[in-house]
């Protein structure tokens, strides 16, 4: 089942203790799409400036991607953002950030994808979340994903995209901060309370929950040392979880806990190297020998 | 196979945002031996002063625990420690301190323990760790802690602590200032370059990480809304896993992870409640009950 994806689409300028990498692909929807679409093909929905580069569109195109939601708008400029990693490298610091065409009207779902059953909203304002949800048919299953600013400045409006979505992915700060509840799990439980069914918690180097009404699940990061550059991470976990809920079709307990090892297993991928290196060339059986290292390492009986 | 223990016994103050607990019974080597008193008989090494209450001893009583290594020294007062959490209670803020009777000598191995194999150094000066172990006869798995002070203060004298022992057992924060690397996996290896031949590290709601020879492994925290004082859960962690390694003798990488669940199953039922009113009279099935249900947890496939 074709999934929809509608978030940010970036040139990004990273630095890291592992190096630097500057003007490169990035962008939520961008991660989202790349480890999405390992497992169903992904209609992204954005919007870029003229200055886009031809060789980040080709990232794309080679992969399972439709890029008919694409819009690259005249006289406009594509969104850029400057950030750094240090220590521990669980938190960017924004160094620069030029909303560009960000902050013009959004873009609009083309009529071939309005039949979209399966979407995720990365981050962006709620009420445009809200917006781009009206322009499809009968969605069936909507996730989506906030940040701080959102949560502080726009609770209102977040509530009320809480209450249509299905699903919520969202850091451990995020979570902390839109419930009050400090304990993860209790956070979990009050998202549940303003709507959707399930949410997955991303903790980034820590890994990752699932709380639903039918049970919680919790997995650690995927052991890894090679940790160059986190850009991406959060929305490669969406990207992972939601592709195979795509793939599967369903959302019942059993394929969410499977779902949030997928999300896990995608996100130690993209942090090997910087922007989209890693990931753009990923073959599905990479993947899948991850997945059964890690779940051969969860499992004690 | 019997397991020695040495370490502090305190009586401890505690807040927390769930209530307070005052002049309760504390103390790593307290949180230890009730922990690994679970798996096998635990021989308690430490001392405490005059005014120890009678009770505190009934509760180490009423275990597996050999108390005959125990000291009450006349004129001395025990150990106090104060300390609060707060928000995500990950960490405790120290309000006051009183080492007492353990800033005088040391406590002695009675010769009925001095046959003990293995052994559990709780945090303490590395060079005091070194001295008890020179009273034993043949050790053959001794595991030691440590903390941030040492770290800074005592580094050669702890380095050469670490030389002598086969496992460690530490937090996040402490593994990374030892190593001065950041990621957890890099600073575990960098540990096993020191001497022992494994590590474990403690993430608190995180859950914990295996480092060894033989291959890593990585476990969440025991999903759990229950969460009143994390005081002792450490030093938990450390009684479930030696006293699981002590039952089974061996110290194979598949122990060494089996391990790693007991210690994190056995921290998530201390902290449920103040000081040990959880684990005091916790039963053998109640724990195996939540290791099978962690396992089940873990168990994708």
């Amino acid at each position: 089942m074709p999934l929809l994806v509608t978030g940010s689409i970036g040139i990004d300028t990273v630095v890291s203790p592992y190096g630097r990498a500057e003007g490169v692909l990035g962008g939520s929807a961008v991660y989202f799409s790349l480890a999405a679409s390992q497992y169903v093909p992904v209609r992204l929905v954005g919007v870029v400036g003229e200055d886009f580069p031809p060789e980040f569109r080709k990232v794309l195109e080679g992969r399972n991607i439709d890029l008919r939601g694409l819009e690259v708008r005249k006289g406009s400029k594509t969104f850029r953002w400057s950030g750094r990693f240090e220590g521990a490298m669980n938190q960017a610091e924004t160094l620069e950030l030029d909303l560009n065409v960000l902050a013009e009207r959004g873009p609009k779902v083309p009529e071939v994808f309005a039949d979209s059953k399966m979407v995720f909203l990365a981050n962006t304002h709620p009420t445009l979340q809200r917006d781009l949800l009206k322009q499809l048919r009968s969605p069936e299953l909507v996730v989506c994903d906030t940040m701080d600013l959102w949560i502080t400045t726009e609770r209102e409006s977040l509530v009320e995209t809480l209450r249509v979505v299905h699903g919520v992915i969202v850091n451990d700060g995020e979570a902390r901060q839109l419930t009050g509840k400090m304990n993860l799990f209790d956070a979990g439980e009050a998202i549940l309370a303003l709507g959707p069914r399930f949410v997955m918690i991303k903790k980034g180097e820590h890994g990752g929950l699932l709380v639903s009404r039918d049970g919680v699940a919790a997995l650690p990061g995927f052991p890894t040392t090679r940790v160059k550059d986190p850009t991406g991470a959060g929305d490669t976990f969406a990207g992972g979880i939601l592709g195979y809920i795509a793939s599967v079709g369903r959302t019942d307990f059993e394929t969410l806990r499977q779902a949030l090892v997928r999300g896990t297993v995608a996100a130690s991928f993209v942090i090997e190297d910087f922007s989209v290196r890693r990931v753009e060339g990923l073959t599905r059986a990479e993947l899948d020998r991850r997945v059964a290292e890690f779940v051969k390492m969860l499992r004690f009986g």
